[in-house]
């Protein structure tokens, strides 16, 4: 078996209030300076050896990412 | 300003219903032969210039993860 690792962000430009309210937590706990804070999901998928990326690029298309709002990275990793 | 790059997942043991889910449906879906899925979080910090992993790290103990149950790594993008 080998692993993939997908990394989903919200596109640029698409409001992240969960970030936004981390950003404002770490002030309140006397952190200064952080600016924008983002945060997504990643998923790690135990798949079967010789898997293409093409094949976790449809898992992404197809469940795991949403497209419209989400960019995702695939890492392969053997 | 620089970026930290923060992975937050269940520690090994720490039972993972959104992973198992998500395993389910790519079953589902057709996708044949995935094992274990485990999902995480995944945390981008805009920092200033020279600010140190351990800052990032008291961040992390702080705020952003349960050490109790979850794990998590730091990459400084500069």
């Amino acid at each position: 078996m080998m692993h993939a690792v997908v990394t989903i962000m919200l596109k640029k430009g698409v409001l992240d209030p969960q970030g936004k309210a981390i950003g404002h937590a770490l002030e309140g706990l006397g952190f200064e300076g952080v600016g924008e804070v983002r945060q997504g999901k990643v998923i790690t998928l135990e798949i079967p050896d010789g898997t293409g990326e093409s094949t976790v690029r449809d898992m992404c298309e197809k469940l795991l990412a949403n497209p419209v709002i989400e960019d995702y990275e695939i890492e392969m990793r053997t």
